[in-house]
């Protein structure tokens, strides 16, 4: 399934949870008045959610075109946007950094959230903000000290990301990165939450970010130094997870600031990341 | 006013809005059945809250005494916990750091945020738990790009924080300091959040740590280097703030690891923070 955050056009302000079918997009809260509006919410609703998504999908019922929505992120207000840097061995060695032993973590700011069409805001703070698409995962179930074989029934399912970076602010503030990644609209997501058990195999995708139609990034998702179920063991360590926590996995080579000469996103760019099998995000840089 | 959270014991589960007065705490929710049961949300209401909670506190009406119910941290599942390191100038000398020019942003994930009674949890996985005590501030009114001179109007009030952390953690993953800050239970707070007309000089403030009835902190809000209205102003200018979003200020000189021979937090330890005017927490480490 694909699992989406949605807004009737005109109707400002009002999210609602929807299910992506051969039409349009089934409205779960129209198909039942009991389901929440947010994905975080219905995402606590476990499995109860998800045979209700099923059933209003098998109904055929309260479909709404695509020209009647707005797609929002697939997840908002999430608890976490938990990140991992250095994820990606060939981004380790453009970069010219040892491969980590162990996940490396920071966060982006829920408030940085952005849906898969939205702008991008380029802060005047920043000179050198740069493209990054990522394999994002979200949480389904709660969980502490998860094992890593247990780690994927967690997982609700998998969305794209672009991991957008002020460059300048991450090398600044004491050399944490949070700042340089969690300016407003600095993390688009989208478009669809697909379920875990509709991908095959979510370590084997290929992954890609265009600027202005060129291709900047193009990896798979095999690359990956540490996967899903590593990520979730090890930050289950330190945090109890909880339905709507966001995860990005990190990224490929290919971003601006390590090309020679280094390039970054200026008004007007539209970059687009790309997940086989997941969709396609596309932002334009305002 | 001192606005709490709390729980009536023996209803478990359910978050309730209170205020303080001289004889127990005031249910707002009983008071007026519009209140909503989560301080983020009461915070969203602005004026019109404060101005509901000083007619009930007139009311002499719904007030339970402090023997049937449990304190709450002030502000449960914000949109941000937002840190200030190295901000007091003793903090910096103590460790040999330069003094900050501007200020060092990180951040704690909300599932870390514990009551101001509740119990410290000692993880397996940190072998140097440590204590700070913090002025923390929680905003009240939405923002971008504040100024420095309107920053107090966006600041519901101040309450007591504990920065529990993992100092082993912090020095690992990549010199992101947010894993050895952020496991389960390491943002105690509490145990009331203090309107900011309440205080008359919240930079000029008693504030000590004991550990163990000892006293390992003690200095005065007067010695911070980024005071409430420039610490939200410069991160208002990365991201927007909201109700509900939690600041925690740095910590003054007297941590553990520091000392000769470092001291750090052990199985029954009573760890207490107090700043004066606004009260104090203090948590067992369990």
């Amino acid at each position: 399934m694909r699992l989406v955050q949605f807004r009737r056009r005109g109707a400002e302000g009002s999210a609602r949870v929807g299910v992506e079918s051969a039409n349009g997009v089934v409205d779960l809260k129209a198909f039942d008045q009991t389901v929440p509006s947010t994905m975080r919410e219905f995402l606590e609703l476990g499995e109860k959610g998800i045979e209700c998504a099923q059933r209003a999908m098998s109904s055929g019922k309260c479909v709404l075109p695509h020209t009647d929505i707005q797609l929002l992120a697939p997840v908002t207000g999430p608890g976490k946007v938990v990140c991992v840097g250095m994820n990606y061995r060939d981004h380790c060695l453009e970069q010219n950094a040892p491969i980590p032993t162990e996940p490396i973590i920071f966060s982006k700011f829920p408030s940085s959230i952005a849906g898969p069409y939205d702008d991008i805001h380029l802060p005047n703070e920043s000179q050198e903000v740069d493209w990054e698409v990522e394999l994002a995962f979200v949480i389904g179930k709660k969980g502490k000290h998860v094992k890593e074989e247990d780690a994927l029934g967690h997982v609700a399912g998998f969305t794209v990301a672009n991991d957008v970076s002020a460059r300048d602010w991450q090398m600044r503030n004491g050399k944490q990165w949070l700042l340089g990644k969690t300016f407003d609209t600095f993390c688009p997501l989208g478009p669809a939450l697909v379920t875990t058990e509709a991908l095959k195999d979510v370590h084997n995708l290929g992954i890609r970010c265009l600027v202005n139609g060129d291709v900047v990034q193009d990896s798979n998702t095999s690359q990956l130094i540490f996967k899903t179920e590593k990520v979730v063991a090890w930050v289950s360590q330190f945090v109890t997870l909880y339905p709507g926590d966001v995860f990005l996995t990190g990224t490929p080579p290919g971003v601006g600031v390590f090309r020679k000469p280094p390039i970054f996103l200026k008004t007007g760019d539209v970059v687009e990341c790309q997940i086989e099998g997941i969709g396609s995000i596309r932002n334009t840089v305002v």
